[in-house]
């Protein structure tokens, strides 16, 4: 029992993307078409997993224990992350992702399972390029040709690295507090960077030989607010015209945090321009008369694809850890069964609560899963699809979705490593079981890349109003078609009437947030909105689950019994099933608090809360 | 910004005791009547908040960075834990309150709100005496007059340790699967002992100067399972008849485990008799011609009030996390109001969802705090009431609350201690802020003294039939008639309502229970069992927190909006409020899920829950 233990579904994964997602479609478009086929999937996901198991699973162990440590002012990774990420820059693992320009340049869709499945082995180690892609993203989105010529080669290499600096010490949720100022040069685009920065992920370390900060800050005279904000390139190291390294660009590596968990991934604390030295080119144009910036517009591409790779990162981790569950569970003897208390001792996963909490994260894992890939596959067809409705269509799908992505999934992974944690039983809290440090490690999903509150704001403030509300609409009755035309199947009569009935309980949910927002309660808008989120999400996964179950069905049918996938089949029609009948009844909880529209919290003076 | 915060509401502990529960009545009665009175509760309170403040909680850091250690064959705690310990039981915090033959003994009630504070400033601590004090109930209430006097002194005044020692590696839950073994000698009531155990709490270590181990094991020839175990009285170092000390007794320390959390408390792996040296006093008779021993009778006494304990150690805990996350939230400063966009930068106490964070969190710590200390006063009832029928009834309230107290509060804590986390923001995850370390800590609390599934089949199999169902009849009854005479007070009518149309839910539930059970099946009752103690907990706390809302809402009106007393009331009246209308209506959703009565977890082939 180490506490590398590195288990992956690839079946469920292979399922999501050849028998449920249509990737055929996406893998027709031009830039897909010439190099990809349904058929190359297994191998993909075959190989990451090899690697993921192999290579960087051993490591997980040095993350945690060892860490990422602050020397001498320097960063120091574990000496094994070294050639863990050589391996994965080799295997294109890496920012490589990001090049969308490239030829033959791999579906998000087909990614997102490796990089979940890497994630799985050691959620740090992808901290090292995550921010890489997304920043080399925005780079090649709105940067000059010549800038990204020559920043973009070595990043897309994973030989320098990329970050995103948004944070400071005053500045966390408000990222209108920057403090940060770039002030003009001589030399048109060239700002001098003044400011600190702070929560930077892999923002110094000695795995990348330079780094590449994408750094938020008001040019002088700019307006307050995130409106006035600007993106700047900063290396690290001076980067000259030909691509090669120069002098040290005056950014000081302060510190790093000492954290609950995700110990190997260097949270880092930035100081630019110390000795007045610290110079970053602009990305697109500066604030005209009206003092507005480009920079959160920027930065927001960035930041919308990160948010869905933190659902990613959290669904990877809360993964691992149910699968590792059940593993335990057909191992673990402990009893005897309570319908049959005379007979033999059993493995746990005899156990009916055992049972319970398995499926549990089982289905809750695969629903997050279902969402997040399914997201993905939005962002590929808002990219790649020839046909511009198509793009809009699915553009619009992936904006309403992410905040979902990002929140839910992060959400449910606190709550499914406890699950975890609980039936591995006493051995759950002991470090040297897997578990334990999966639950460590994944809390900080919830807050990062815009807490998960924000998300939930952005859902019903931003998402839902989106085109007049046309796209919650389209959104909906995807949800309400599926139920109308699928509600009599048989073997899922239960279940649809069960989702029918809490999708009657979502539209309360929805109706009772516009009555508020008519009668002008404003407040009772961000009181419940993670409460409307978590509806939400509930609603569109117990879809998704059973558009799953559906399928699994037909095939289990068409393959019999004796089928070896047979059990595959099995296992996902129990998984949508429990999924609906135990998780999504949640939704009528939420409406009837939503519609007794409480406002306690709001309305309670502060000192009553206690004098603390 | 420390991570020994320690921060308690003493008003709330002040109000439980003196303004909602009947604690005269209680000191009326001839145990407590010539020593304590109401007035006392204040100052009894008031220093052991000074101790945990000012010498408990220094004493966290090293808890947690320093820990227990295991060194050449020995557990070393932290320096500080030396002096903390000898201060508590100078001050009586200690194992003193399990004598309840001694005179003037203090009761529980006035106890747990100490105990409370002492777990809240460093929860590791108190594991060095809370089972000595168990320990030494069972002896108290079981042995032989020779072994009291032999044993006891030096345990009430903390100079020894008392442990519990059920599990092993194969024996956790299962209790009866234990493998020590007890070979009688020519010495009556002398018993060779042979055997190992594990995640023994406070098993061994540098405080105490002996160990008083009681041990489950079973007497050659006994039964097998939980009926044939024997408990017996094995000191570490011998102890002779005047009290002395004599040999070692064979009584070896193999290591202690590495935690997620609680580091400070030594959770230990005792091997006793490698040299076929170790000798222990049998409590009570041995196994009669039916083989059953009386060993489980006993511990039980023990592990029932150490599960009340262990309710009140995950409270003390996530108590402390809420209070942490309301000051926190007083004085960061992020963002402006939603309703105010261009109005000035404000705490974050400010923001709406932070307000839901606040309720949520402290709702459920007083919700918990009424449930346990409740049950607490039922305890010294059933103790010390000279009515018979108030004892029984007061025993058997206990019991049928102890599985609530239990896993209830440990459930909530987990889930809490998340809230607060998240209510820091990224400072949550770091570990120089005091709320990381109170979610690793926490987790044990759901695991030991039975996991939380184990507490939900004892509620739904052994508590609810307690008497042929009479007193969940009469425990019903409290709720029901208290809905019926305050349904209409003013100012509640939404709550009361809210809480009639759960409690409709809740006989729901348990009509579908009994209906599960008149069809014969069995199995749903485990499957459904945590669901439905969930369901119990939040329809009895919302009860008690109704009871208080009410209380204070007559205080308030009494002395007036001026009054310095008034912030209290209000903040009492809103938890109660919140709890009801924000977290009793996830009954609903329990009831929902029950009557659909999905067995999907149950059915599945074991083989579909993946290839792991």
């Amino acid at each position: 029992m180490a506490a590398t233990n590195f288990l992956y579904d690839l079946r469920d994964a292979k399922f999501v993307l050849k028998e449920w997602l249509d990737l055929e479609k996406l893998l027709s478009y031009p830039a897909f078409k010439d190099y990809y086929s349904v058929d190359d999937v297994d191998s993909f996901l075959d190989v990451a997993y090899k690697i993921a198991r192999d290579v960087v699973a051993p490591a997980n162990e040095d993350s945690d224990k060892i860490g990422a440590r602050f020397i001498d002012g320097k960063v120091v990774t574990p000496d094994s992350f070294k050639q863990v990420y050589k391996t994965c820059m080799e295997a294109e693992l890496g920012p490589q992702i990001a090049d969308r320009e490239a030829e033959g340049h791999l579906p998000w869709t087909i990614y997102a399972p490796m990089l979940e499945m890497i994630i799985g082995a050691s959620a740090a180690i992808p901290t090292y390029w995550g921010l890489t892609a997304g920043a080399a993203g925005v780079i090649q989105k709105y940067a000059s040709p010549e800038l990204k010529k020559r920043f973009l080669p070595k990043m897309f290499s994973g030989e320098w690295g990329g970050t995103m600096n948004l944070t400071e010490p005053g500045a966390g949720s408000d990222v209108g507090a920057v403090t940060t100022k770039a002030y003009p040069t001589d030399t048109p685009g060239l700002y001098k960077i003044k400011g600190t920065k702070m929560f930077i992920t892999a923002g110094d370390h000695d795995i990348a030989e330079n780094f590449i900060h994408l750094v938020l800050a008001r040019i002088e005279g700019a307006r307050e607010g995130t409106a006035g904000l600007s993106l700047f390139i900063v290396p690290k190291i001076w980067v000259n015209e030909d691509g090669s390294l120069g002098e040290w660009n005056d950014v000081t590596t302060v510190g790093i945090e000492h954290k609950m968990g995700l110990k190997g991934s260097a949270t880092c604390t930035l100081s630019y321009g110390e000795n007045n030295n610290c110079y970053g080119w602009l990305i697109g144009d500066p604030p005209g008369e009206d003092g507005k910036g480009q920079g959160m517009k920027q930065m927001f591409t960035m930041m919308n694809e990160e948010r869905l790779n933190t659902g990613l990162l959290a669904l990877g981790v809360m993964a691992v850890a149910c699968y590792n569950a059940i593993a335990y569970s057909k191992e673990r003897i402990q009893g005897t069964k309570l319908t049959n208390p005379k007979g033999p001792k059993v493995r746990i996963i005899e156990h009916e609560d055992v049972r319970r909490m398995l499926l549990l994260q089982k289905s809750v894992v695969e629903a997050c899963r279902a969402l997040l890939f399914k997201t993905y596959y939005y962002v590929d067809l808002a990219h790649e699809s020839p046909d511009p409705e198509e793009r809009e269509y699915a553009h619009n799908m992936f904006m309403l979705n992410n905040p979902l992505c990002k929140a839910y999934t992060s959400d449910m992974a606190w709550l499914m490593c406890g699950e975890a944690i609980q039936t591995y039983g006493g051995y759950g809290f002991i470090e040297e079981y897997p578990v334990a440090q999966l639950a460590r490690d994944v809390k900080i999903f919830s807050i990062w890349e815009g807490t998960n509150y924000i998300q939930a704001l952005d859902l019903v403030a931003r998402k839902f109003p989106m085109g007049g509300g046309k796209y919650l609409m389209a959104w909906m009755k995807e949800i309400s078609s599926f139920i109308e035309e699928n509600k009599n199947t048989p073997g899922f009569e239960k279940e649809f009437q069960m989702l029918a009935d809490c999708y009657a309980d979502y539209q309360a949910i929805l109706g009772q947030l516009n009555k508020f927002l008519g009668e002008g309660k404003i407040e009772m808008m961000p009181l419940y909105a993670t409460r409307i989120l978590h509806a939400t999400a509930m609603i569109y996964c117990g879809k998704l689950m059973l558009e799953q179950g559906l399928i699994a069905d037909k095939k289990l049918k068409e393959l019999g019994e004796d089928h070896y996938d047979a059990s595959f089949y099995k296992g996902k029609m129990a998984t949508a099933k429990f999924y609906v009948m135990n998780v999504v009844p949640q939704v009528t909880a939420i409406r009837k608090m939503i519609e007794a529209a409480d406002a306690t919290a709001i309305e309670v003076p502060e000192e009553a809360l206690g004098n603390f």
